[in-house]
């Protein structure tokens, strides 16, 4: 069976999307306001007349950015994956960019199929503020000590029960997540802190960036975070960080959607 | 005499700014629109309840961010160099921030006493558009060759008439300026192009910018950028480069700024 095409005839399509999530109130459609799914289901209405409803690796929340967002749809009818991207970025606000288009197999999900998501979080830490980091990372105004955030981070790599960093009456029955790695590099004045795992909790990233400059602040031993994982606690955490400094960074699938016929090819002439 | 203090017992007092000038009307003050000079003016009269004007190095347009703008102004009373710094960023809004103050010597002036200004020019040379770079550089979307760029802005460096890239009805009658270096290179999609020179002309790096752009892809052999620059006529250069990619990155005096009493450190514990 030829990919995106499934017995029912309709055509799977996965795109990868990058949005400055700014001014909107997060991916997911809400009752009211803008949203990126509503932005572009629109916007595909628009150039193939059809509603559509699209599933996403990764439900963002308002003011939470993405560089590789993945989200998936059926068609009935075949389309060129390339008039596809470019239509729809003439369509989309500059905040919102696809970046590719793929023919995948009918039980892709871009939610249930992925393998490993990359999430990064990015801190600005300077005296000063800044005008070009405004909406983009969080300000952090006293000097962080790297090797205290590594080693903190580093309690909460491993599959474990997260409950501790997951937002209080969120759906979530299972808390046990696996994060496969946390690494914490500064550039200049950025501090930038790469999350890799399979799955992650409701507001889980902002609520470890929380924690950890917060233990640092008060100057706790980075091991008292083992006893903020043991007490399943909410109230035992730090902060939830501002979204502003949250990216979705991309997502993996096996096979992996560069293996599939695509838009654009990985390596342009650039 | 001390710095700062002069035989008529005024204070100059020399701000080094940053600001993305996205939402202004350029620098200057204006009959109507928000300005930076209008911004800064406001806030030093909120903070210190006296109407002062500054005097800024490079007069930057509608749209044109700076990194180390530099203006000065002239106060009766001593102030905390310090608390005006914190003051000023406490009212100003988030595009615009104070990042240092000096005492200068009474004879100092930001426009006529520089010696060096450094401006950059970004490109965002890509084929897909980026929501993280919007009024932030210029895009392109095909592929600019750096040697050509190199090759022919190579020919602009040095001392020569430069009427044929100055705006036009433009107030200098003296066209004749000096550009010390232009220094071109790529970060991931991003082409940095780095000029100093003593002063630069209205409109002067963004037409430039326009020019050696559109030569290269009207294919054009890098050399023809001398019969522009003899022509000494605006019409034969290319367009004006909008204003979003431009900054004024810093401005050197001699004796230099950080030889003088100041807010903060150069060096802060970060």
């Amino acid at each position: 069976m030829e990919p995106g095409t499934s017995e029912s005839g309709l055509n799977r399509i996965a795109l990868e999307i990058q949005y400055d999530g700014t001014c909107y109130n997060g991916w997911q459609i809400q009752n009211s306001g803008k949203t990126v799914q509503g932005e572009i289901e629109r916007a595909i209405k628009i150039l193939i007349r059809k509603q559509v409803r699209l599933i996403c690796a990764g439900r963002t929340d308002t003011g939470v950015h993405a560089l590789g967002q993945v989200a998936h749809f059926d068609l009935e009818e075949k389309v060129s994956l390339q008039k596809l991207c470019i239509g729809l970025n003439g369509i989309l606000e500059r905040d919102i960019s696809i970046k590719n288009a793929y023919n995948v197999l009918p039980d892709f999900h871009a939610r249930f199929s992925a393998v490993c998501r990359e999430y990064v979080y990015l801190i600005y830490n300077y005296y000063l503020k800044s005008p070009f980091v405004t909406n983009r990372a969080l300000w952090i105004n006293h000097p962080l000590d790297l090797d205290y955030l590594r080693k903190t981070a580093g309690y909460l790599v491993g599959e474990m029960d997260f409950k501790s960093f997951c937002k209080k009456n969120s759906a979530s029955e299972n808390t046990v997540r696996r994060i496969d790695s946390i690494e914490i590099e500064k550039y200049n004045e950025v501090i930038v802190i790469r999350f890799k795992g399979n799955a992650f909790l409701h507001n889980m990233i902002r609520i470890i960036v929380g924690t950890i400059c917060r233990m640092f602040k008060d100057k706790m031993d980075p091991a008292y975070i083992v006893e903020i994982i043991k007490s399943k606690d909410r109230e035992n955490s730090g902060d939830t960080a501002p979204p502003c400094g949250l990216y979705l960074r991309s997502v993996s699938y096996q096979p992996p959607l560069s293996s599939m016929e695509s838009a654009f090819l990985e390596k342009m002439p650039f």
